[in-house]
């Protein structure tokens, strides 16, 4: 028998019908023994999230005005749902508490948890599970970082003797007692931060997706979802771009191996996004994951004649830019070459300073800067080995006369980067994927 | 009218019969005014050339042994091309004060240098041309360095009076009066130095091949020659190996852009390869110059979560070469990786001092080397914005099943540069330049 730990995002969690969903879902594999909640989330567009309703009451209360319309729709939103599922939860008192700690000494953090608290502890008594606060659990130092062994030990020790559990997923407290809180979204974490703890067989994260996309619906027409990914793959899918889970939940889990599946649970039986340590040796099945990229880009061109024999030419052109503190998305230097690409809104205040600094240190032979460039990431460990995917990526985009202003795939191999003109981005996009397409 | 300065190499200037050729050249065109002209090279194959007779010489009289008979051979050498041009030339009186030198007083740079001077001398009488000793015009500092400055203002003023001179190559001396020479090959550089001295309009540099080859002739079959090409794509060339010119022959002519014209005295008529400082924006007849590369490389891959966060994190690497004065030839950075490609025999002694710094500095999530590759660069500036050569030539690649274990291209577009396995180079030159031929 396994332990899988089931997180279940905001929107999974936003009325009763949505928990009735859950526990279909929980009861059809009994290895689902311990689930994470979200607050309620969106149940239509134009709803608002139930911690977007008391972040409001926060800043309300900390005015010294009356959050009493905000506070009763929170109360509403929950007591619909304990109503139609027929649960036992004494609404009323908790939120008495919930608005005197507010009116005494309101605190964001702990007014931005409540949301996962009482969805929680309502959906605990609806599965018959056992409550977990991760008050108790998740442990933060007094300047608000996570204490990840601590963490650990805490959580196995809740964990551990428990056969089933519902733990509220985002918050977790200091060493003072006092509520702290990840970034929006990171009830992700507080699931990874379980399956770790308890060595569980499987991470399922549910949302209103079936996985994550293959490329942005916005561009591309119903792109397919991804099947199977390794961590590094999906982390630079992230860092383009693609967002479906928090970039701080992988972590827990990649230290053990423990597989992260992204799923529907309002198409339970899609198969959705299955996210693993390593892809097997002779898996080929996928072997392009996606297409993702970022716009706003710059890249400065530095030539000087010799520099591929002088070690210390881009080391001093990279401690210029750290002095700046200026980060750089992507370096790469050919033969007498060095080009950098970096983020045009975080340039933009130190480029004079930046090419001042380089012309006095360096004297270049030629200093340019390209603006409005869009980089963009054709991800796939297996792309070179499998099916020279990257080749036909670029084929085709030559072919479609979009200009390839840089080009760059590492030893590593998990991606081709390429450089595009912004007013070429969203068509390079598109033939990417036309000729990716076949093998998501 | 305007004004040549034209170069000869050592087979070009080898037996009196390539001196007729020579003074064929020189009339066929009034404007070739100023010769430059190296020491008599190989006849043939198993021949010796008058320099390193010369320097055999030294070597002798340094150790105080006999060295007669290899100064009889220079002497013989010489005499035979006056006999058979015949020219006046004073040759034994020459000779007998090199001998009283190298007996009084061996200097190992005046001695190499004597072979270009009796050329220069020879030549300038058979052509009825002013004899111009850089002795006089070509300074070097005390170190041993070109003073360019100086060697600007002294050789124009030497060569701006005559109508026509023949200059001797290699060498000049330095400010106590020393003779010192350039490295093997130099001169190219006193040509270079002349062409710039006097503005001139073109340098014609005359060799034993029809310019430079568009690929390694060991490898390819009967490659063509490039016809057309920039000084940054000669250099790019010259780099991965190319050789027919002195790599510090360029610098000079290339602040004021005068063409170099590599011609073959062998076959005059041929066109031979024209290098300039740039090409003009809508030619497009010659995207791609050729293809070159270098094996012995080692390629390091260095992965850690959030690099490209960081810009601290690829700087420190470099410091770290830095640090070693262990200078690499390329790095790329992706995302969450550096890949760095390092010349195996300058990485050898340093690579695990390297790897512990690495480790202890930067605690990475995967460190890894990887031998025996091999960096081969398809040159032309205009090979992007043309004809996609770029492409085809990955496509080839590809198509071939060659490994593609880095790519690279930045934003100069100079050249795409591609690691592959050192048991594929020759397949790859091959596979590459059966893609880019018809280009050339």
């Amino acid at each position: 028998m396994s332990t899988i730990v089931t997180k279940f995002g905001g929107t999974s969690l936003a009325d009763a019908s949505q928990f009735r969903k859950i526990k279909d879902i929980i009861e059809a594999n009994p290895d689902r023994k311990y689930v994470v909640a979200s607050a309620p989330g969106k149940r239509f567009s134009e709803d608002i999230k139930v911690t977007d309703l008391l972040l409001r009451c926060y800043e309300l209360a900390a005015a010294g005005q009356s959050f009493d319309a905000e506070f009763k729709a929170i109360q509403e939103r929950f007591q619909t749902i304990i109503n139609e599922l027929h649960v036992e939860f004494p609404l009323q008192e908790e939120m008495e508490i919930i608005r005197k700690n507010m009116e005494e000494d309101p605190q964001q953090e702990y007014i931005a948890s409540r949301g996962e608290y009482l969805n929680s502890r309502i959906l605990s008594a609806y599965l018959g599970f056992t409550f977990v606060d991760p008050e108790w659990c998740v442990c933060f130092n007094d300047n608000g970082e996570l204490d990840e062994l601590m963490t650990q030990r805490t959580m196995a020790a809740s964990l551990r003797p428990l056969t089933n559990a519902v733990i509220a997923g985002f918050y977790g407290s200091d060493r003072s007692g006092k509520i702290r809180t990840f970034s929006r979204g990171g009830s992700d974490i507080t699931g990874s931060l379980a399956a770790r703890a308890i060595e569980a067989d499987l991470y399922e994260n549910w949302t209103d997706v079936s996985g994550l996309l293959a490329a942005d619906p916005r561009i591309v027409d119903s792109p397919k979802s991804v099947k199977y990914l390794s961590y590094r793959e999906l982390r630079t899918l992230s860092y383009m771009g693609a967002s479906v889970l928090h970039s701080d939940a992988v972590h827990p889990v990649s230290d053990l191996g423990i597989p992260i599946n992204i799923k529907n649970t309002n198409h339970p039986e899609d198969p959705g996004t299955m996210i693993v340590r390593e892809l097997p040796k002779n898996e080929t099945k996928y072997p392009v994951v996606g297409v993702a990229g970022r716009k706003g880009m710059s890249v400065i061109q530095i030539e000087k004649v010799m520099v591929s024999d002088d070690a210390g030419f881009t080391a001093i052109i990279l401690d210029i830019l750290k002095a700046l503190h200026l980060p750089f998305e992507h370096c790469l230097t050919g033969i007498d070459s060095v080009t950098l690409i970096i983020r045009s809104d975080l340039l933009a205040p130190y480029q004079q300073k930046l090419f001042d600094e380089i012309t006095e240190q360096l004297h270049p032979d030629f200093l340019g800067l390209k603006e409005n460039l869009s980089m963009i990431a054709v991800i796939g460990e297996k792309a070179t080995e499998v099916s020279n995917a990257n080749i036909q990526v670029l084929s085709a985009l030559a072919k479609a006369g979009i200009e390839l202003s840089t080009i760059n795939q590492g030893a590593g191999k998990l991606n081709l980067l390429i450089g595009v003109p912004e007013e070429c981005y969203e068509d390079a996009i598109r033939t990417i994927y036309g000729t990716i397409d076949h093998m998501l």
